[in-house]
Formats: structure tokens, C-alpha cells, sequence
């Protein structure tokens, strides 16, 4: 099955070119995100999306960090969160003491017009009291991964990238393609 | 134009009926809602949503909360925001001393299958240091209208609605109708 991957970054692209080593095309388009916490609901409808323009089989790609203590907000609208109230706030959502669980999840979905199939790979990890590190982007400052004593931002790219969320997502979607196409 | 008002609230749809005085039906269907914080552009999408499956003139509504100092947010992600952290969170979302501004603010389009008609009506007021009142709904208890000492949840019902962005909103759509329709 040919896949063209449809997001507009193209560092995501190239990340998911290099695990699924397969060939892969891009399409950058602007597709509508529904309101939802689960960024597993939010595929399903951008994969929709992407396939009414495509007109191929197509996969996109979303990932959220999701709070133990807020029910899992924000997920998949961290991006606003993050934009209105900075990584700073997000580490005040959270009163002293309490837990700061969290877990950073991405949901891949691929659509060929009659079934939708969903990937993810997840990592656990806490909210740290304060942003750390200024390597990497967006929330990786304030999640620091199990196992380890630094946040995302704290880590090189290569370092982060080895036990991403997104690269098991990609990881899990590899496997399934090399099981479906012999 | 014959307008099909697709909501799953029927004190809203009453509302509606009672300011448009003409006849209204009511469809209940659940809409996708995009991820915005301008309910203007929820609106929009959601209308293209209700229009393709009622195929009939349709119009839907959305209202957001915008805070100044956050420029904007939560807007219409207001009931994620509340159902993660409640009033009580979005009251400490700011600091003390700083700007409390907030609006509130209606949308409501109206779709024909053409034409998108957006409609709105806003109040401004301030977010309250902490919840007051248990009257009305929702974020009610942290939003004080400009001109008034109580917020909406200490005003009875009818003295919220003949002061309400959607009571604005649907004299704006009201008005509109009535000069499209002779």
C-alpha cells in the first residue's frame, strides 16, 4: 500500500521516512482538528479529512500529553493550552504536593477510504515543578520520561527521538505494514 | 427561509424560538466541533457539518469565554478547560492583581448550502477572584457582566437571558431574518 503521509512538518516526515524505511510522500495541507482530549478521536476525523482531499490512502499523525490529576487534559489540546498559558503555567496547573503524572501519547492513523486503522506509542513521565532545558520543542521542557532524570529538553534531539512516543507510533505502524504488504 | 436550529439543548432551542418569534424546528444531532478558540470558526464548520446531513437550511450555535490577559483562551474550549479544572482553576489561571477582563461571546451561523451567515453578541464583564452563586449553568458563577455586582450565576434565569450574548445573538439573527424575509 502506498501511504502519503499528509502534515505540513516536515520533521515528522523525515522521522517516519526513516523508521517505516519504505517510500512515503508528503502532503502538506492544513486539515481541521476536532475538540477532543484523546488524540485518538482527533485522527480519525483528520484522516477522514485528508482522504475526502487525497483521494489515496493516507496517514496523519497527532500526539498529546495527557495529566493523570486533570483526567487526561489537556491530550490533544495542548498546543492552545501550551499558546495561552505557557509551559510555566501548565507546571502551576498542578498544586504542590499533588501527583504530576502524565503521559505523552501519539496517535497515527491510516485511512484507505473504508477502514480505519489506529497506532500509538505512548511514554510515561512526569510534569516537572518548573520547564527544564531548552533543547527539542514545544512542551519538552516540562516531561520528563520514567527512567530518566532529565525532560525531553534536557536530552539531544537523537536522544529523545530513540524513545519517543512518536517513533514507537511509527514503530507499531511499520509492523503492522510489513505484516500487510508481503 | 424555513430554519432548522440543530442542537441537542432544549432550553436553547426554546430560547431561540421565543426571540425569533416564527417557527422553528429542532433537530439533535451531535456535531463535530473543531479545535478554535473563536466559536466564529466553530460555527462555521459546524453548520457545513449539520447542513450535509439535513440538507435543509440549518443554523447552529456556539458560545466561548475569552479572557483578555490570555488572549483569548479557553474561548469556545471553555468546557474542556472547566471539565479539567473547574471554575475554581480558571479563577487562579490568573494572577493576582492582573487583568480579570473576559467577554463572552455567542456565534451562531446560519447555512443554506451557499452561504455561510454568521451572527453574534457579546458581553464583556471580568472573571472573579473566586466562584459565586449556584444559579444557571456551567461557568456561570466566574463571569460578572460589565455594569453589574453579581455574576451570572447569583441573577435569577430571566435576568441573565435579557442581558445574555445569545439573547444578542439571536436578536442580530432575528433582525437579519426579518429584513431577508418580507
Amino acid at each position: 500500500m502506498e501511504l502519503i503521509f499528509v502534515t505540513s512538518n516536515s520533521n515528522k516526515f523525515r522521522e517516519a521516512s526513516a523508521i517505516l524505511g519504505r517510500s512515503l510522500s508528503q502532503r502538506r495541507l492544513d486539515l481541521k482538528e476536532i475538540q477532543a482530549i484523546d488524540a485518538k478521536d482527533v485522527v480519525k476525523e483528520k484522516a477522514k479529512d485528508a482522504y475526502s482531499l487525497v483521494k489515496r490512502p493516507v496517514m496523519v499523525e497527532d500526539t498529546g500529553l495527557y495529566i493523570i490529576k486533570l483526567g487526561g487534559f489537556p491530550g490533544a489540546l495542548i498546543r492552545w493550552v501550551r499558546g495561552a498559558i505557557g509551559n510555566e503555567g501548565i507546571c502551576r496547573l498542578l498544586g504542590e504536593g499533588e501527583d504530576r503524572s502524565a503521559y505523552a501519547e501519539t496517535a497515527i492513523c491510516v485511512y484507505d477510504g473504508r477502514e480505519f486503522r489506529v497506532f500509538s506509542g505512548r511514554v510515561d513521565g512526569t510534569i516537572t515543578p518548573s520547564p527544564r532545558g531548552s533543547g527539542n520543542f514545544g512542551w519538552d521542557p516540562i516531561f520528563q520520561p520514567e527512567g530518566h532524570d532529565r525532560t525531553f529538553a534536557e536530552m539531544s534531539a537523537d536522544e529523545k527521538n530513540a524513545i519517543s512516543m512518536r517513533a514507537k507510533a511509527f514503530a507499531e505502524l511499520k509492523e503492522y505494514l510489513e505484516g500487510a504488504v508481503p
